[in-house]
């Protein structure tokens, strides 16, 4: 018997809660509540425990959508993930050190995770996914979740399509089960790595395409950067994951999330206002008046791939991320975002 | 010595021969003149063959642009082809078979070819290529040029990539030399036929992604219908071609020109009018009220695909065809453009 806990409850969280409580009824190895691990908060004198319990809604991070019934709201993380064997890790990703440390040693032993946490980090050695964070602290088999998704969207029923990363292919039918549905299609993929690196570096192909559209070149030479794009990301993946699995490029982790990535969020909005500025705003000016206290995070996975990318002296296969980091960086106009070299051709 | 001609003066044509005119001082074995056939018209009482060759502007199809002195229009389509080995068919499809038969027995043996033909036709086999009719009319090799490219964004230089598609290898690197530009970036393909069929079908897959947009339903919708797509016209060319080559899926032919396709153009734009109208309006009117005298090809090649893949009982291995068909000409409300069915997940 399978018991989920979701440990986050934010806009992504709630809304991952509503696919997976309407799933859990459909099996009948999965327990029919769900447990959401919720970050205690006052709302107007209230607990938000006690509000998701009693109205099912998040008021403060999906207001506008009611959870099923069988979410549970509980405060405390032993609690919550108490005889539970299925964590879906949705938090912000600063928090999943100490949540992990939190739960060290206190999970059933056939328990098994799978992260919806967006980006990667970096250390010395290179990239840290998300994903081996999780599995290097807890020693439990950790899969991933991405793709073209927008909470809200998500939570309104809108057609849209997922992609599953695992290592272990019994784990992520387990998955697929909790997610799939009419309209959030999942695909599966044997690709860890590749879907947690796509989900993060299409944050800098975005500042590209936000270069682009400051240029007003139109949509043939947007179309052009986000395909370079594609295929950079995928040299990437290769080259500090070994020979992956390329279908995770075409799933909607990849190539679905990319186009949607370069054709709103804020990574491509802002650098457009910063194309537009032609190197009189800061990003950091930028990112305090245009994102109410969001971060951009193309900006500094930027800075963290060209850095290992120096180290490995390898910047030369990646054209389109030199360029980007070029005018970002380095005082390079705009326009040079498509002086692609000569002797190397695109991607 | 290879010398160019290149049947066809409109937009398309003319733009392409800035970059051909360019490329031949850049080699020493291209002849420096090109020709191009220009079906003679009289503007302001002048002729515009003689406009063209005085004041190198083609004032009728690309009046904003110059063109290098080294193009020299040809009012005669046997003229213009006259001692030239390299021949560039550019001109409306429903004129290739008059003029192959023109030009039938009168070209030098060694005459290559190449199509920047748009579109693909069907007759009651299947599929018919514009690079089969000139080939099976003229018996020579013909490559193809197809790409996410607007005319006069080519003309004013804006950075856009291209794919050559080829059968001979020595006529692609010819046909790389005579269009690769910094702003004009050549792929090859050993691959004629999908480089056509995706060149044809996005047009298709634009009228979903028009009924995604008059249901407002956003970039993540959007972004997983062109993904969805991009694979069903990569599973129509393998259907109908055989195993071909993957690549020309990611090059500009493919993933580029069906991402600018589902973005603008005038198939995604009356497949919205048409979705917001809620089938109270048809084709034929808003294509009158909306292209001023152009043609919508998505609807035709949709009715010829669907026709086909009906006759090989094989609808069912192309779901998001099928449900564009249904909304296009069944009267399936527009909401159904997502209704994939459960036993099948998209592609």
């Amino acid at each position: 018997m399978k018991r989920v806990c979701i440990v986050g409850a934010g806009n992504w969280g709630s809304a991952a809660s509503m696919i997976i409580a309407r799933n859990m009824k459909r099996y009948d190895h999965f327990e029919n509540t769900v447990n959401m691990w919720v970050y205690e908060e006052m709302i107007d004198g209230r607990k938000l425990t006690e509000i998701i319990n009693t109205e099912h809604r998040n008021v403060k991070y999906l207001p506008d959508h009611e959870l099923p019934e069988n979410v549970v709201a509980v405060p405390e993380l032993l609690d919550a993930v108490c005889d539970c064997n299925v964590l879906v890790f949705v938090l912000p990703h600063q928090f999943l050190h100490r949540t992990c440390k939190t739960l060290k040693g206190r999970l059933p032993p056939d328990t098994i995770a799978i992260s919806l946490i967006k980006g990667i980090d970096f250390n010395e050695e290179g990239v840290v996914l998300m994903t081996d964070m999780i599995k290097n602290e807890l020693d439990i088999d950790v899969s991933v979740l991405s793709g073209a998704n927008i909470a809200n969207e998500i939570a309104a029923g809108k057609f849209c399509e997922s992609t599953i990363g695992y290592a272990d292919e019994e784990n992520a039918t387990t998955f697929y089960e909790m997610f799939n549905e009419k309209n959030f299609r999942i695909s599966i993929v044997n690709d860890i790595e590749s879907v947690q690196v796509f989900g993060a570096i299409k944050n800098v192909i975005a500042l590209g395409a936000g270069f682009c559209d400051a240029l007003e070149m139109g949509n043939n030479t947007k179309a052009a950067l986000i395909r370079i794009g594609l295929l950079e990301i995928q040299r990437f993946a290769r080259k500090y994951f070994g020979p992956i699995n390329d279908a995770a490029m075409l799933e909607s982790c990849g190539l679905a999330d990319l186009i949607t990535t370069c054709l709103g969020g804020r990574n491509r909005r802002c650098a457009e206002a910063f194309g537009r500025a032609d190197g009189k705003r800061s990003w950091e000016e930028l990112e305090a008046e245009m994102l109410n206290g969001q971060k951009l995070q193309g900006t500094s996975t930027c800075l963290e791939v060209m850095k290992i990318l120096k180290r490995d002296n390898a910047v030369g296969d990646f054209p389109f991320m030199e360029l980007i980091h070029n005018v970002a960086y380095e005082g390079a106009p705009i326009s040079t975002i498509v002086d692609f070299p000569d002797e190397h051709a695109p991607a």
